[in-house]
């Protein structure tokens, strides 16, 4: 199977089994916009449980925080996102294309490239000459481009009952305007009411640093995780869930003395990376990169990423940056509120009196959640050759999710739908239901279909109720890994599965 | 206590405690916006998963979606959001307020009224007509106001890496036109690109019935569930978060047999309201209001609301209407995928032949997850007269939360920090992990304090560590409601937590 051939059964797997569907289907779909069918829900969800509990429930020093996706505007200006969220865009002159200045293909400015005219599909072929910007369209190779603009990720909608449309044309219509004033004017009249959607969920931990901190009584070092949907308007999307307009983070934004933020990175670093592995059937498809200093934003003065290897090789899943007191003393400084610490314990190194009163360093472990879904499925699919009872020749699909992760952590199975099998089936479920589990009752297709069914959507465990189950108790454990059968009780049944799930 | 006093306090704790704080509020917030802090994500995450355990875990007819909150914008012209999700929005030419029509005063159409010029603050009195319409300025009084217009409560964005603003100035700036002729060229500009952030979560679960149907083969009856966030642009926004531009829902579609509509809707609001009054102390503040037939929308044949008796009344909760097959017909008919139903074990009632393909009908119960977590803390708010140790009248303040809903299950404390106390404490802590509760260490401040904090954020169990825990393995047990100790081993302590917690 060829890396990119997997790529492909992963998007087919998803839409035949209902994990991952395009949003707006019927519709033609929206452009890199998905749904999260049932078995995607349960994925995505069981991932984030999970990070929630390593990250809030088993320490003491984490607390949680849903804020909601709209803020205040004075946010984004004062984190640099009004005016530094931007990717540069150009159109190719030739073949229409839009694409990013800074991904483009590189050439030699001054050389000659050849293209032809009006696209790849268009006839005769022509030369031109690479700009000084040296690069050339992505598309159809043409050095004939416009020039560049600043294009802002944000997406913008507007607040309240107003009509910022209808003043503007109130404004413009009694005046005769330059094309630049008109478009002033509309960007003003905009303006006024502009909200925009969140691009990462960063900004409200640090917004909400000083409620968090003064109704918690949390004591420096300490961190505030929140899982939550960002938005962005990405030029390019690809790589399905892998890069989309619409996705989920999990961050976390650990407020740190300054001087400790070195060994607070070098501690978060190694705790996410091995939080991904512990799930993962091949560890070492994950890795560390620091970045290079000219890859640093200016505020950080250290990041890693941590990788994964994809289909289309080494590619960001999380990002571990050393942000400084950036974010706190810019929106300090924009809202006049002081968002420092006071540790009453510690000597102020400038005047060596006891109390210090500083401004945390902070350490940012920043999954992306939606990504995280396509990184188990891609560590999970795993396709077997054998035979089946005729001696054929057929290939057995099935996710090796870690149970912990696997949207059905069982299904109960009656071999027949009679006998009272389906019954003595439902109560098994029902027990699994007291314990929270999600483990489903399913009676359609032969056993064998089933089988094969929950193969694929990852369900760690089969258990079938079948005419001796009513006579003796036993039921048959099948593990979806070895397909491994064994007859076990009811009840050595179940508690063996709880424990593998749990555990 | 008056019952507008109650809302004021649980605002109040709500701050103080970290449940729920205003959304960028050192920037002066953003009106109607909420962040949920370490307490409220904790009591919003709860009230959702028994949701979504009694809606998907422990049933066989249901199967959960997590959508996109942005969808392709023919979604919202087939289900009529575009053309009639409005309201009408009116400007007092007097003091400038601007408000809804079908919520303002009314009054004579012709009568006269009386109010003070320039609005509240202003000067001298003057008198006016009241016009065919029939209401007046809710600030004012006056009747001197400007027509009506219908607002759109959809937010609307530009969606891919287009410039719908700069094409419009190009457009318009060569061409003299009319403001109306601006207008028109303006919003042509701007739907080109248009997105919207979903009013609703129910439209998803139409648009992929046909997806999830047959990916999980289900048969009909059956239903699907979601739980996400859904945005209006409110004219009125009002009691907190009761209604807020930015909200969460638990919605849940359920597909039935047409000419079944009536039991399934009987059904689901016994079973919904039932479902809120388990959790609650006072269950009889919940009630069912069918709606008149004026109140239906055109395409509902019943609806019922279960309704809270908030301090300013009985008001929403959740809606459960009977929407026919109005959803999955429109959308049929505006995508051109047919979404239907095969029964190959039904008779055609027109044709009388085996096998019956139909449109669904439907039943929604939508629930608002933001207006449940206001309504359990309204309910558990409890205050209790008494007097301190000196004999000084003292009043309690403590949240009787649902023991599935508190935030923390259980505050384990050290009486003091030091003679292997803490350590003793942590490893009751790290018990209560394993089996995922959220259960936390707390040794700051006096115990007392610590008590009465706990009492405030509802954790329905505090369990105390002092020396003689370390010499015979027993803990005080201390009950939220009721104040009582008792001394027990460690063991049956944490068994009777987790016992009143799960079941």
């Amino acid at each position: 199977m060829s890396e990119l051939d997997l790529m492909t059964k992963i998007v087919s797997l998803c839409k035949r089994r209902g994990f991952i569907f395009q949003s707006s289907e019927i519709y033609g779909g929206l452009k890199s916009c998905y749904d999260y069918g049932p078995l995607g829900v349960e994925l995505k969800k069981n991932i984030a449980s999970e990070w929630w509990r390593a990250m809030v429930y088993e320490r003491e020093d984490i607390v949680g925080l849903d804020a909601s996706i709209m803020m205040h505007s004075d946010v984004w200006r004062a984190s640099g996102h009004l005016s530094g969220f931007n990717d540069p865009l150009v159109d190719c002159l030739n073949c229409k294309e839009r694409f990013r200045a800074d991904k483009a293909p590189k050439a030699e400015p001054g050389s000659e490239v050849e293209f032809i005219v009006g696209g790849k599909s268009g006839g005769k072929k022509a030369t031109g000459v690479v700009e000084p910007c040296g690069y050339v369209c992505p598309n159809c190779g043409s050095a004939s481009l416009s020039d560049e603009r600043q294009f802002n990720l944000m997406f913008r909608t507007s607040y309240g009952p107003i009509d910022p449309l209808g003043s503007f044309v109130n404004k413009i219509s009694e005046k005769d305007l330059s094309p630049d004033e008109i478009r002033a004017e509309l960007e003003r009249c905009i303006q006024s009411s502009a909200v925009y959607l969140r691009p990462e969920t960063a900004q409200a931990m640090f917004v909400q640093f000083l409620n968090i901190q003064q109704t918690t009584s949390m004591k420096v070092p300490f961190g505030i995780a929140q899982i939550g949907k960002s938005f962005r308007n990405e030029i390019i999307t690809e790589h399905f869930v892998f890069r989309s307009c619409e996705f989920e983070q999990m961050e976390m934004e650990f407020f740190c003395e300054p001087g400790t933020q070195n060994e607070w990175l070098d501690y978060w670093r190694q705790a996410r990376i091995e939080w991904y592995q512990k799930y993962a059937n091949e560890p070492e498809k994950f890795k560390l990169r620091q970045h290079d200093k000219d890859e640093l934003a200016h505020y950080s003065d250290d990041c890693y990423d941590i990788e994964y290897l994809y289909p289309w090789g080494w590619d960001e899943l999380e990002g571990i940056a050393s942000r400084t007191d950036y974010d706190l003393s810019k929106h300090a400084e924009s809202s006049g509120v002081k968002l420092s610490y006071f540790d009453q314990q510690k000597k102020d190194p400038k005047t060596g009196k006891n109390g210090w009163r500083y401004v945390p360093y902070v350490i940012e472990p920043a999954a992306g959640l939606t990504r995280a879904v396509l990184c188990y499925l891609l560590d999970a699919y795993c396709e077997e050759k054998g035979t089946d009872a005729k001696g054929q020749e057929k290939t057995r699909v099935f996710l090796k999710l870690h149970p912990k992760l696997a949207p059905i952590k069982a299904a109960v199975l009656p071999l027949v739908k009679k006998d009272g099998q389906p019954e003595r089936a439902r109560e098994i479920v029902k027990k699994f239901q007291i314990e929270g589990l999600n483990v489903r009752y399913d009676e359609t297709q032969s056993i064998g279909k089933r089988y094969a069914k929950h193969d694929e959507i990852g369900t760690p465990f089969c258990i079938t109720v079948d005419n001796d189950s009513l006579a003796d108790g036993t039921v048959t454990l099948r593990d979806r890994d070895t397909c491994d059968q064994k007859r076990i009780s009811v009840d050595e049944a179940i508690a063996s599965v709880i424990k593998l799930v749990r555990s």
